[in-house]
């Protein structure tokens, strides 16, 4: 692993038992990177790698790599998926949207549907939210009881520790935006008729609550962060350096499970094509 | 849509009811495209083009499109997903690789599991593999009876028709590779140690039956090319020619959805963000 990515992880990564206060993150930090052009263009190159190391964990069969993406409105999770994962493809990536849950859904404890989504060994999975929604609105909105949600953070825990027991590696990125970048990034929305369709006047009433939100999500870092799958806050205001970060670490993730192609039981001598 | 268009889809597509004879179709034919860098960078155009048309869908939110992949092994499947589908990328494009059968699977009707993986309004869904394996390797190798595989023709043509008929477009890519071009890509995965893990010695088993799924895919092209869902045979000895001939027709077929961004219920103006 390079030295570089060292940095970025030593700085990213909330520590076990560590408290982060997100006004002391700075969202615009591009100090872990040099200039602009190279970065994006170094990420282009990581992307590439992330494709490589990917067809590795394929081949071998036995293991699987999950991303989980978090963020309010805006804060990039869908720029990031491109950015990062387009070049490995369709083929060895799926995404999975958690949106507000259904009926059938919702006659089942939080995590049915998140377990019925992990990736299946050789994949990359990506949750676009996720789980921790289920610490953040359903902590601010108050769709749950205190002590149930005080519950889900060691059960998160232990849910993600039999996946990476099982062999499922966790990745989990906060993309962590101001709401200055917010604010201009809704307003683009409005002003961009082709960007309509992603505005939802539900987001505004949201922003309202964001002190409330940094507050779960503070929590959610201290509380979730674990060795086995730890968090990393991504400062993410500059799409150039939220995509550096993220493509950083997942390859160096991927380059530490070392995926191998796998031996054959045979010998090519042993057959001749008809 | 381009004249060159009109001519591969004119040329490549089975019309209902017609009897395609797969021996006078050539496997390497690329007549119907120029020099092979120019056909290669206007690919990599058309991948661009699909992904922004799947935008445009994706913002509509109320139709799907599925991409049935069919193609004995080695034709070239995965390798179609990338080059054709990378640039949508995994937020846009869903893959499902259908193999042998699971238990669950296999105690359900044989569309089920298919059924269940068909795309999301607003997505792209590629089968890799598909329900038509129930009339290929299953009429080949006996899987079912003669009768329950005469019945199944009608069946998918009546479960396309529905699924078109509920606003998902359908279009079926059948790799068409010739008996000396798969024996030089398995004789690739037995020489190239990084490709070993692709080899999978029942695989040449078979191959005994060519002339027998040459056959049995005939029937099928006969039989489920309807104008609802069309069939077509893509000469796919040559990647570059594959690739061109199924961007070309994907990209056409949305161009021919026209799938619009829908207009906010709201003016720009309602809104102030705090």
């Amino acid at each position: 692993m390079m030295d570089r990515t060292h940095s970025i992880i030593a700085k990213l990564r909330v520590k076990p038992g560590e408290r982060v206060k997100l006004k002391e993150r700075d969202p615009r930090d591009s100090s872990l990177f040099g200039d602009e052009q190279d970065t994006k263009a170094a990420t282009a190159t990581l992307a590439e790698d992330i494709d490589v190391l990917q067809d590795s964990l394929y081949a071998e069969g036995s293991r699987a790599l999950l991303v989980v993406l978090q963020g309010t409105d805006t804060s990039g999770k869908d720029g990031t998926i491109r950015s990062v994962f387009n070049a490995t493809g369709p083929l060895g990536v799926s995404v999975t949207a958690f949106g507000t849950p259904t009926k059938t859904e919702l006659a089942h404890d939080y995590l049915w549907r998140v377990h019925a989504a992990c990736p299946r060994r050789g994949t990359i999975g990506i949750f676009n939210r996720s789980h921790y929604e289920d610490v953040l609105i359903a902590k601010v909105r108050n769709f749950a009881s205190k002590k149930a949600i005080e519950q889900r953070y060691d059960q998160i825990n232990a849910f993600e520790k039999m996946l990476v027991e099982n062999g499922t590696t966790i990745l989990k990125f906060m993309l962590h935006i101001s709401k200055d970048e917010q604010k201009e990034r809704l307003q683009e929305r409005l002003d961009d008729p082709r960007k309509h369709w992603k505005f939802n006047p539900g987001d505004l009433e949201d922003r309202n609550y964001w002190d409330e939100y940094q507050g779960a999500y503070e929590t959610m870092l201290h509380r979730c962060s674990t060795g086995h799958a730890p968090w990393y806050v991504i400062p993410a205001d500059r799409k150039w350096v939220r995509n550096a970060a993220i493509a950083s670490i997942v390859k160096a993730t991927l380059e530490e499970m070392d995926p191998q192609y796998p031996k054959a039981s045979w010998k090519p001598n042993d057959f001749a094509i008809p």
